[in-house]
């Protein structure tokens, strides 16, 4: 049996900053825009740090600014809460990120809210839910399922219309506004997740597979329809027999790159593409908000 | 083979819309609350006066207000937005329903975005449907697939999860918010459509079929799984071979009592089910403003 095709996420994250920085030189050259992304860290959480500084690393590169902003773990909501309605108000600034998780004493869904839907890169307000879900062209869309739309998008050369997808999991980050995507792609989309009382049986009818759920190696090659397109979103770090780590997907990949067509290998897939997103988002973002048609990235 | 099981909503709504009346009843004695739904109107649509009328007469009925606002179909957009800013600050009024459609000089969108979500008893709100989509507890769910819901939930005892459901057709205003609540209840959800290779092939798994395409009997009987219990949400309106015509639903209701467990009829399933939803969003809005908890319904 011949080997799947390995959907490589660095290199079309790679193509993608590269778009976007384009489209960055062209708002700078011919409206005098440069977007900026402000980030909001609050405490001390290494991974939290490592994420923050990747994006602003990232949003340099693409000749965009970056605004970072880090608070003490002990802010109080209503600080937090006064630097999201700063930063709203703040033309320069065309995208907003606050960085979770968020310490114990601050409720993550009123900050949230408080970000202006307009300027919610990350996708995660009610607002850009429900334009998303009623598929409106406001939505900004949550970045992880956007990197996995474009790699969709890109293996199928767009043709995605009538393919039968199966999303497993359905959580309000990765799973349900899959489902969205995908379904206006006009897919076929089914949602399992983990009282689906036969997943095998749902795989094996799937020409895409989606898996997000956070649980190591769970889905199986054998269960997949032959010549499906995988795309793993899981990141999971196990133990290696010999001892130490290894990072793997929610995909047993061994298996399954011996049916399927196509499949993201992890890390190196999906990964890479959520920061690019971001950096789409907000150029989209920085667009909308001055009224100028999006470059296409 | 027999003859599936009516489920009979025609039934069913008359006693929700005695719980209704109980529950307002209840908030009358113990809060001096009387629930208020506002009905706009704009125009003289005959179907649209017959609709406004029955709503009127149930929610009187069921002991609340009703307030209905008919404006002349020349009625600007800015006049109309000024009606529904007024109804938002209106204590006395806790739902609102703007008839749809509007005249042509008026974007329905802005209208119906105008309307306070928390006020928004259509549900259809871009606020109602990201809460809905996310899980939120402070949705206002769409009626008419609320009313399938809650015949699915009488049906099975409440026994939902793990169940395969299949909801033919997309729209915003059942297609997807069906899905959103049939998820939240742990069924496997698939959403086909007009773009769907196999439609047979996806009606033949599911335990639960929700047919919402406005297509004549176009689901067939033979389609379906032996047991499936089928929602038929369309009303449409079809020749007789003998002259006059009659009402059908999306579903070939002679085939499919053959195979099927259960099925709505058309008319006398889901349609009396949708202005008893409306009735019961009213009340839950009510309770929501006043900060009282929701009686059961």
């Amino acid at each position: 049996m011949t080997d799947a095709a390995i959907i490589d996420g660095k290199a079309f994250a790679a193509g993608l900053r590269d778009r976007v920085a384009t489209a960055v030189a062209g708002l700078k050259r011919d409206h005098g825009l440069t977007p900026g992304l402000a980030v909001v860290l609050v405490g001390e959480d290494p991974a939290s740090q490592v994420y923050v500084r990747n994006k602003g690393k990232q949003t340099l590169e693409a000749g965009m600014e970056s605004y970072e902003f880090k608070l003490p773990d002990t802010t109080s909501q209503e600080d937090l809460l006064a630097k999201v309605h700063e930063l709203n108000a703040d033309p320069k600034v065309n995208g907003i990120l606050v960085q979770l998780p968020l310490p114990k004493q601050i409720d993550e869904q009123a900050v949230l809210a408080a970000i202006d839907p307009n300027k919610d890169v990350d996708g995660f307000h009610v607002v850009n839910v429900g334009r998303l879900n009623t598929g409106s062209a406001d939505a900004l869309v949550p970045c992880t399922p956007l990197g996995c739309l474009l790699l969709l998008r890109d293996y199928f050369g767009g043709a995605l219309s009538g393919k039968k997808a199966v999303v497993v999991g359905r959580s309000n980050i990765v799973g349900k506004p899959m489902f969205n995507l995908l379904l206006q792609e006009s897919c076929t989309v089914t949602v399992a997740h983990s009282r689906t009382a036969d997943l095998p049986a749902e795989l094996g009818q799937a020409d895409i597979v989606v898996a997000a759920v956070g649980r190591p190696e769970m889905v199986k090659g054998e269960w997949l329809k032959p010549g499906a397109v995988v795309i793993d979103v899981g990141i999971n770090r196990i133990e290696k027999p010999e001892g130490g780590t290894r990072l793997v997907g929610d995909v047993d990949f061994a298996g399954a790159s011996k049916v399927a067509a196509a499949i993201t290998p992890v890390p190196g897939g999906v990964g890479p593409m959520t920061i690019a997103c971001l950096l789409r988002n907000t150029v989209t973002a920085a667009c909308r908000q001055n009224g100028i048609d999006e470059p296409s990235m």
